[in-house]
């Protein structure tokens, strides 16, 4: 097909779009096409969308679908386009549906502990709302001040404070889903428990734009905890970190957060923001209690870490916090001199010291560099790869060789391919190394049923 | 088909389950049928079974479904037979596929606080043996001694501590289950987080053995909390008793238990076990705090229960846990000359004190006794509706019109007709009421996508 006829066929998509959205929000100009197309995942280059539709409402969601089935034209459905799998990258030609505006707080209900929210609600804007009434919204994923709610729900996001709280799943309880053939649904129900017919509403978390376009989420709201304590633990190398973990298990004590950085993320992070971490020891615990036991709790974790030889933090000084602060923040990864992966798979806990050892040992035998972070409450590790982009080809192919080969040590220890951050795009090369074929035949099935022509986010998720 | 020649068939398809499954677990005689043929549903009578298979491994599980695909004869799963909607009740000429003896525990790995079970382990059984390891699986319906983990899963069943702890879905991490076919997958994730693919473990949960069957169940466990506190405040009537959960809500403390009993519930209790809990009060609320803020969290609850004016009892005394042992484990309602139907709606936590007055109402419009218990925390209630048998069908026909109101007035304050039981058989009456055309659509898809010739457990769930 030529340009010119391409084009032809992208004016017609966009004045059937502008019959009911806003012409000043179905945008097909360069710069809007460039900046719509990519994500945060690790892709050099994206695909070109042949529009973006900036949507306000629910029934310009249905009108965009509609007019995206009839013409056969796929849709990406994007919130802040933070996730750092490529599943809301563009793909060539396509309809991006971005549903930042729609980012009106519906309802918040402090006596029945539930707010409605449209999907481009920022997280971390919820939790404000909320937080007079003694709540919060408890996923909180690193990109809380900056990921839209819906992209939360689209992925099933993580965060920090999982293995105490849940993840995004556990806090969601309705939604309302647009469907391939612009019908509304609500699935789930407004209250805590509630089992009628299937579990649609998990169906949809996690389902990465590809089942519908969510366009409105009903969550469970947590009571934002009385009080407190943070500690910094410094142990000589993540072996010692590790069993620190599993002894904060074995006192039966649930910290909010509970999150391991190994010696080069203390060394990045001294480089970074001239702390002198790294002088302090070869990995480090951060750990936070909270609620009416966190003073207890706290103390029992500092005995128990002291016992195996850390260095616990004063729980005065306030470093602690600040330190929980940059490890929830940071990003500082973003240096242009270097190609950086972050890694996101999970392993059962008990196998956190034997997989850090392994990705050493890859590093290695690969010669590539290596930090790992891991939110170790859960066994969720996100290990960060990387080269200097001076060494070219050659340096992205013992990239990808030592990416391969973690994802295959992972999946030997019983993990998974992504803890957190969803398939997209990018993990897709993974996902039959994790799931057979008859899982695979089981989810085309379900895709095929929600999304007979495959215009919702096609390619992604699933394989 | 005359009686000689169905009885014919039976003995076909009994021959063909003895193939593999050893002929002393295959049974046919009127008394294992009479006895497989019904649960705890509010049923009169139930349709015969036309064999019941005791199975022991997944083999005779993936042999039985195959056997009853190619002569298309359903297949209804069964545990204990304590579900209270008649999900595992038989159909008529079907085969009964029992996983009671399915009941090992295959692994307990306490560092990874994980454990797999067989579906017919019981639940009570899962937490005797993770105790020693200071761990414990939270969901504790009120059959927990008698009901086995396969059970709960088909069901989502809830339980007393689900406020603090979830519901049985977010315990379950990975299924194992046998497909119509009798193809055998695995689901989910050796992971507390993971989000590879669609969330089939969440699909199946609660599906009621209508996708498929499950005989395996990876499930989380959480630790055993170091010390609990138990609080019983009675108050002067329900309303006094909602206002007391909201204010518990407010002051930021997360009970593991918050059970409401109205007064008719109190006085019941007095008849069966001699105590005198009316003359106290005109509902009760049963408090247990848990983990390392125990001690704090029920002083806090205390405090403010007091200011409402209830008389909370001496935490020394003992005296509330034996009360909530006696929430706990009484069963008690089967009283031989009285028929008894208890309910499982839901509604938003404001509106418990407005739904009960609502139920009140509807007991004196239509002459039928009632008592209400509800799980406050979590909004979710069981109210009893009954007759004296001696009213026959006149009476019965008063108590369907009581619990037909009673369903619709949960609805219409944003409730749901079922919190944890299930929809089973016995709901399917009110399942319309709750979900529209376009939701029933796609469940009946994803069944058909699952199970395209209706043979697993058919006409349960979903309509």
């Amino acid at each position: 097909m030529s340009l010119s006829k391409d084009r032809s066929l992208n004016e017609q998509l966009a004045a059937e779009l502008r019959g009911m959205v806003h012409p000043s929000r179905v945008l097909s100009d360069a710069a809007s096409l460039v900046h719509y197309s990519r994500d945060l995942g690790p892709f050099e280059s994206a695909p070109m969308p042949a529009i973006v539709v900036l949507a306000e409402s629910v029934e310009e969601v249905q009108h965009s679908v509609r007019v995206a089935g009839l013409r056969r034209v796929a849709v990406v459905p994007r919130g802040a386009g933070t996730g750092l799998s490529g599943g809301a990258m563009a793909l060539q030609g396509c309809i991006i549906l971005s549903l930042e505006r729609m980012n009106r707080i519906l309802e918040i209900r402090p006596m029945d502990e539930m707010a409605v929210v449209e999907p481009g609600v920022i997280n971390a804007d919820l939790n404000t709302a909320v937080e007079p009434h003694g709540l919060m919204y408890a996923p909180d994923p690193a990109s809380h001040r900056i990921s839209t709610i819906g992209g939360n729900v689209a992925t099933n996001a993580g965060g920090l404070r999982c293995a105490k709280y849940g993840v995004t799943r556990d806090s969601v309880l309705a939604l309302d889903v647009v469907l391939a053939d612009g019908t509304l649904i609500h699935t789930g129900h407004d209250t805590f428990k509630g089992v009628a017919g299937y579990d649609l509403t998990a169906l949809f978390v996690g389902s990465e734009g590809t089942l519908g376009i969510i366009v409105g989420i009903t969550v469970r709201l947590k009571y934002l905890p009385v009080r407190s304590r943070t500690l910094a633990a410094f142990f000589d190398d993540v072996p010692a970190a590790a069993a620190g973990v599993l002894a904060i298990g074995t006192a039966r004590v649930q910290p909010a957060v509970l999150e391991l950085l190994d010696g080069n993320t203390l060394q990045v992070l001294d480089s970074a923001y001239g702390s002198n971490l790294r002088r302090r020891g070869g990995s480090l615990l951060l750990i936070q209690t909270d609620g009416f036991g966190a003073e207890a709790e706290a103390e029992v974790v500092r005995e128990a870490l002291v016992n195996l030889g850390a260095s616990v933090s004063a729980e005065s000084g306030g470093e602690a916090e600040r330190l929980l602060d940059l490890r929830r923040n940071a990003r500082g990864d973003d240096v242009e001199d270097e190609f950086r992966v972050g890694e996101d798979v999970a392993v059962p806990r008990s196998k956190l010291v034997h997989y850090v050892a392994e990705l050493e040992r890859m590093a290695r035998d690969h010669n590539v560099l290596l930090k790992v972070v891991a939110h170790a409450g859960d066994g969720n590790l996100h290990p960060t790869f990387w080269i200097r982009t001076s060494e070219g080809d050659a340096g992205l192919a013992r990239l990808d060789s030592a990416l391969d080969e973690s994802i295959g040590a992972a999946l030997a220890l019983g993990g998974t391919i992504t803890g957190e951050h969803g398939v997209g795009e990018y993990k897709l090369r993974w996902l039959s190394w994790e799931q057979g074929a008859d899982l695979q035949r089981i989810q085309r099935g379900i895709k095929q049923l929600f999304d007979p022509h495959g215009i919702l986010n096609p390619g992604r998720a699933i394989a």
